[in-house]
């Protein structure tokens, strides 16, 4: 198949399709990224939990119950995990890399400086040299440096179902990461006895958060995803009753601390049980990408044979197989002579191929409206840390109290402080 | 420099910034590439001018004088940038296509196919065998596909100045190209003595158009084009002049037909010196690539500088002087021990890149925004094609004809168009 016989704009109509493929090939790897990120992010989850109870219990807060070798053990389990994601990295720092990638790229190598953090934060656990909700925060910032990479992998993706795979993957995931820190506002709340009224504040608005990410989820995921999603939301009774309860504690209504550890219990099981979807969603996004990779590849085999036959009838050595090959828009009937329908032929094929790239980019955009939201909320934040000098915590602080002062969403929020700052 | 020295956040730090450089250098090939259709453009033009005149003399409704001779020069000039374009094209198809660059390479790909019917259409014209408002279409639609390459080019540019200006060339090249178009709208209207109402309304409909285009030129132009494109202004009386005459006119109201000459040749010296504008901006997109890639590449050698003397660092063998090599941020004095300082170091590195990185993506998306207007105009066309089986030109009619007779934008009317069917 020589593909310097074939005329130039069927040439550059191959090279299109090719660099559909190396997109797709490109993003088959950073879904495979995104998985092995939602494997670390739930391990870290699982050490995050057992650290808060192993702190508090040596605080004296909580009796002593081994937590301190099942969070060896999971201890062992996320070095194990983050092993293989950055085993992984390597293979991926090595490889050439794409002018479209600079973002991803940059958020990997943050959330890489992050995990370098996890040595010395296991190392102050294990000494209980800091308070258990210092330790959370810090889990927490190395987790959203993870989550980060996974928003940055479904914004740069190229393929609509796909996308719609990441976007829920990544709601998913975060809407899990917000229940891993009701589940530790909880155990801190409980664990006294009683929350104050910024805590409860903080309890409810993790609640809505939530409940707005499984949202965003269960409107971008698959059958299987959603039902298994479904289950879990039907056990959820106890843990919404325990929210209820904690709301109605106070200084002068406390209940037993011992209600923290059936807390953690119940909602560890209902975060582990989460786990399921991820794994749901990451077959999904394996299997989307195969089939669109395997589909563009016979697209482009059936489309060089197709035009190979064509430079063959060019240069007249095979008159009339020239369409055979394929069926549709090509196969018309050669009505007024074979160069003329060739000719509309093609212009056909370069339509067809025209039209499939622009409702792949509508399509693109209105996933991408999912993400929209937190890109508002980042742009809002950043406007705050600029103008006042706040860090990023107290930004993001200043948002919440903001949203819940006002009876508005985050992102509302955020629309607001655009409008008023966004010319910086 | 042992890149592998470098620990893993640093080194996709790096990884990042090649990337961005590998974007800027395919940028730079996207921008030539703009550069050599603007001149084909206009040696088209230029040619579908003279076809005009030599049709509409050798068809008896202008005097013979010598056109044929002018036509057969122009179309030599125009084989030598076409001969131009397509080496360089050559050169592209052979490169490796990044995964970014599908729906420029499928552009290219209908613009050549296009292009294969300049030989047979030149047959046509010196043939005289087709009337001049055909052979003008045709010369047209073959215009059209190469400002789509521009706009692709421009819509897929990664760098905020460089698409500044690929927008300014972009809409330069429309309001030139609609410029042409009125030249040879207004030959066949003086030509015949007088302009129908129909023709009248295309007349106006070109000049707001062609007003709507440099408006946005000027919005986005650099000063050496702005001046250049304010002198032609202000030469462009004449051609104001004989606009209104030309609305004047009716069957009753004839004018000499020997004026379409002086309105050939009025608007030709304009047209020439339009191409002027378009040089600069040629100049502009080649220095502000060059300017970038210069930088970038610069960037990249201090910090991989930096980054290997901190690998030395890391290794105990130079152990102060880290950060000598860069001046800004991370020349902290180390106030809290090397390590600290070392840290903050590379989280401030990482912060301003990330910043950096996001405020180009504002700008792109604030410079883009330029660009959906035509996008929008596009997608309603796609609407009713796909609604009503029209032809584009026949879509593209009905959009114009709506805008007309509402005193709406085409822009507006697309608007509409997208809201009423937009659910396709």
């Amino acid at each position: 198949m020589a593909e310097r016989h074939i005329p130039p704009p069927l040439r550059f109509l191959l090279a299109a399709r090719r660099s559909e493929l190396h997109g797709l090939e490109s993003l088959a790897v950073t879904c495979e990224l995104a998985v092995h990120l939602s494997a670390l992010v739930h391990a870290l989850q699982k050490e995050r939990g057992y650290s808060n109870l192993t702190l508090c219990s040596a605080q004296g807060r909580l009796p002593q119950e081994g937590h301190e070798q099942t969070l060896a053990a999971l201890v062992q389990d996320a070095v194990r995990v983050e092993a293989e994601v950055r085993r992984f990295l390597d293979g991926l720092a090595a490889a050439p890399q794409a002018s479209d990638k600079a973002r991803l790229l940059n958020c990997i190598a943050y959330a890489l400086f992050r995990l370098d953090e996890l040595p010395g934060l296991r190392r102050q656990v294990r000494d209980v040299s800091l308070p258990a909700d210092e330790a959370d925060a810090r889990y927490t910032q190395i987790i959203s440096s993870l989550l980060a990479v996974v928003f940055e992998a479904a914004d740069s993706a190229l393929d609509p179902a796909v996308t719609r795979t990441l976007v829920a993957l990544l709601n998913f995931m975060q809407g899990k990461e917000l229940s891993g820190q009701e589940r530790a506002a909880g155990v801190i709340g409980l664990t006294k006895g009683y929350f104050t009224e910024p805590q409860k504040a903080r309890m409810l608005g993790l609640a809505a958060h939530q409940a707005r990410s499984f949202d965003v989820y269960a409107q971008y995921a698959q059958d299987d995803a959603l039902q298994c999603w479904d289950r879990i939301l039907q056990q959820g009774q106890p843990v919404e009753r325990m929210r209820d309860m904690a709301q109605r504690t106070s200084s002068e209504q406390r209940v037993d601390g011992a209600l923290a550890e059936l807390w953690f219990d119940l909602y560890t099981a209902r975060i582990d049980a989460m786990r399921e979807v991820e794994s749901l969603l990451a077959q999904a996004l394996a299997r989307q990408c195969e089939h669109r990779i395997a589909e563009t590849r016979q697209e482009l085999a059936d489309r060089q044979l197709l035009l190979a036959r064509y430079a063959d009838h060019a240069s007249g050595r095979a008159p009339s197989m020239v369409f055979s090959v394929q069926s549709r828009p090509v196969d018309t009937p050669p009505a007024d002579g074979v160069g003329s329908v060739l000719e509309r032929s093609i212009l056909e094929l370069m339509r067809e191929q025209t039209l499939r790239m622009q409702r792949t980019d509508d399509a693109l955009n209105s996933v991408r409206g999912a993400l929209e939201e937190r890109k508002r909320i980042d742009r809002a934040k950043r406007l705050l840390i600029n103008r006042y000098g706040l860090t990023e915590q107290a930004a993001h602080e200043r948002l919440q109290r903001a949203a819940m002062d006002g009876g508005l969403s985050l992102a509302d929020v955020a629309r607001q402080v655009i409008d008023q700052l966004g010319s910086d």
